[in-house]
């Protein structure tokens, strides 16, 4: 299916719920894309980091895009990541999910190789020209190590090779001059401006974003989707107060910060644990090397649905 | 073959030839294999960074190893790099590249999600138990951004999981700690400690490092099997001379400082231009999204290899 | 004076016109001042970033706090930073702020020494049993090269050691957990949550922020204070536009990205020129080491005013 | 006194003693002195980061200046840091420790505020201009958050504005640059290189460099100087073996990391742990707001002394 432009409202990165062997638990998935649209998400974002894309192999990443996209059946867009270091593997990449039936691609700056504005900008042209469906650059310094710049993003909008930006880094002045490019420029339509920055989207709304990726949204969807419609709406006393309650229940993603494990084992593998105790998929397990939660972690985890009102 | 215990001598990490539409250039491949051999080297390194890995699509890597394995037949050891990012992506690589013949792999930390020691420990192991050949740790935080800690190799090694290290850190006071722990720790015994900073190869050598993996042993195989055979028998002073004209020659990864490209671009293009103007491969191109270098660059590199007397 | 529990609305880190040969210009010091308490400011914050303090000899910090102390006579209150490497040596800035009638000490964390949350806390602590008038708490990881975590934050203002935050970060994800905990917190009550993100001040204080430091404050504070005032009212739309205004004039801080010169030579040489243009101050040069700005730059600058209507 | 050009052998970082309530303790400071002089030091570097200078208020840093030149009386050179964040500062620092009676300045690139090669270059040319006395640069990225780059320090050395440079990098490749650039370069005479760096001492000293400025020379400065006698006789295997011992030795910074604490008050609080358990100064405390080591990890600094044969 064709994607909106611009694609608004939730596009969760989908969690990817692997068995106690570590194989796609496509059940689980199945369950998972139900539990998100019936909060009222408007797109999927599947491979992405929330969908520990960087730990799948290909074989899994091809089943997660056709077992999501043949359930959904074009009842929503489906995006996917084409996570890898490189132009001419992530041409890869975007080749497997397009005939997977992806409806966009979603592409990082290159990495392991160090890299600079100009093979930015190359990479994203080879790969917009080689791409059936459109381009949407993700934004993740953390993982990539370098920071996307404006004035580039802006530049490939312009030129058609990008059709939308996900943003993760955190960096709301930089996203605001996206946005705010993409608004003004009469040289630039129809592109959507999405953050992934989940304790900020009242902000990120507010500022004119069309949409919001948050990987908390795995857990609890109604709550993105009543935060996003009461932003639409203007209403923005209730949403802080809602917005908050999400920042709240985002706490659950420091229960593993003991020192014993990174913050990647932590946040996933609480995302997973409240997954499994809210019912949503059959085995929390995280994919290979990250260090599984203790039971006293996973405990604190329910104290945080319990907190919210999700259990 | 089995590889030696230690390895030790020049191993270097072998240029990755492309035609002009970026396909592997096996016949270039193997020209430069033989320039290699023929200057004395005791090893060869496929797919590793130098070898532009990160910008491999898995059929041309494979095509890369089986080509070398082929081409050796067993008369040196082939180690094969398995970059991705994290344990089961790895582990797909591994039995890729020793389905092709490898020899030993090398594995970097995971990268693009954040990693922990703990995690770190759990990657070699889970990898090591799945390799049916010996695995060397690959420390080079420039591309994944964590550095592989001391304590955590020696107790690897001390456990049997890793088979030795290849340093790419530049960090000489931390290499020193692996070096001395390896020789003095009762518990460790034929691990291969090698270095693969090639300005300092005499310095690592002379604090007991075992070999060397010198990208810019592409251009110069003869000179750094030199300089190896002089750090042997502790001609110093000679020694030191030759990796002066070594430090001389590598200035040539700088032609392309012109704030036009990245490091990567500059680096590679100049090993590759400087192949192509030795006669040892047909064509200097790099892979996307790198940025070729000029004309005058290209230029700039022959005098380098002029002033070295490699012209 | 007595400094507001909490403090609110715009107090801007006060620039320090120099003479041509690099003294403190007092009398365009006092015309500065002049012109943001007429443009409606709260406060005053002297020796801070945007007041080149780091570039600022001691005798030099003392005449700027005496010299803005007494104009104000009271009016508004004035904060001083007490920036140094550590703890001795920001308690003698603490000693000669307070002698010279700051009502109250910004101080960061420690840096040149790495740092810990364990050595941050002790540092707060014992620089406000020291200090005569409130302490707050300064974020900036771009000059210290440290986050102050949210968690010590909050724990030292519940200990009544931090009166407040002036947070420089930019990453208000961190910034909301304080605000919502000082907020919440039963244990805490009238610390003041101040920002210093100069293009994202509408939603720092949609989410509840106390007031707004914004360095571009000096050269439009009238336009700040519309700002923090529609902001108050609720008035989102027009404040929407309000902060997009000035984050058009705030791209006045890349005149000098031409890689000529550093950012802090480029903004800070930015801010002064506009100041001059604007007829505030005599001389828009800026301290040593900075690079000064071309008069093609400075002419830049020029445009940025008169777009933003300030010409 | 006249620094030599160049000047060669173990030039100590001198430590600062403190009394229990964190003064100079002068007499511990002299007993330190004799006891580095005693063991064959070529010089005496005062307030650099060993010495806690960041911690030290400026009559505690005059103090120690002036306390050790007239406890040498010009029997060795005594260089000064003069550490601060620009320039300004810098020159008043400067004019304190040259009144003060020091030979030799040594300065970092600016801090702080964020810095660029072309005003790193203008910040030496200011202060060297001033300085009644030679300017040795410091590149201590650790600290500072900016390499020195080779080419800006040779240029430097070239017009006379650098004396030499003391290299706390680590980064032993770019060190050798600088070595051979002053080595070979006919514009560039009598120019000091020395490293800091205590692990690899043997290495800097092979590769050309014409000195060591070790902090754990405070603990063992027989040994450091036996080092740089062996190098410099050329008899590499004995040097290696007493580097090896000083190795294990400098394994006492780790004694504090247990998390409770930072790597600063780690190292420094071991080599005065060590000092003290030695005889050789009254007091063990460093400056706030480092964190005391505990007893039992005084005892394991104990150990390591015991097993370097200082006990």
């Amino acid at each position: 299916m064709t994607v909106p432009t611009p694609l608004t409202g939730v596009v969760p990165p989908v969690c990817t719920p692997l068995t106690p062997d570590r194989e796609v638990d496509v059940p689980s998935l199945l369950r998972l894309v139900d539990h998100l649209v019936g909060g009222g998400v408007r797109g999927l974002f599947v491979l992405g980091s929330s969908s520990e894309a960087a730990f799948l192999r290909d074989g899994q990443r091809r089943l997660v895009v056709e077992s999501v996209v043949a359930h959904m059946a074009g009842q929503l867009p489906v995006l996917a990541g084409a996570i890898d270091m490189t132009t001419p593997r992530v041409l890869d990449h975007v080749a497997a999910v397009t005939a997977a039936g992806a409806d966009a691609v979603v592409v990082t700056a290159p990495f392991y190789a160090g890299t600079h504005p100009a093979e930015i900008a190359r990479h994203y042209r080879v790969i917009a020209a080689a791409s059936p469906v459109p381009v949407i650059a993700y934004d993740i310094p953390a993982a990539v190590h370098t920071k996307l710049p404006a004035d580039v993003v802006l530049g490939l909008a312009a030129d058609g090779v990008l059709a939308g930006l996900k943003d993760s880094s955190g960096d709301l002045a930089a996203f605001r001059e996206v946005v705010s490019g993409a608004r003004n420029r009469s040289d630039i339509t129809g592109f959507s401006v999405l953050t992934g920055s989940e304790l900020v989207i009242d902000a990120a709304l507010a500022m004119g974003a069309d949409g919001a990726v948050p990987g908390l949204a795995n857990v609890d969807p109604h709550g993105y989707v009543r935060l996003d419609g009461l932003c639409r709406s203007g209403d923005w006393d209730r949403a802080r107060a809602e917005q908050e309650r999400l920042c709240a229940l985002f706490g659950m993603v420091r229960v593993g910060d003991s020192g014993r494990m990174g913050g990647s084992s932590s946040a996933l593998g609480a995302f997973k644990a409240a997954l499994h105790l809210r019912g949503v998929i059959d085995c929390p397990v995280t994919a290979e090397p990250q260090v599984p939660l203790s039971p006293e972690e996973v405990e604190r985890v329910g104290k945080h649905l319990a907190t919210a009102g999700l259990l």
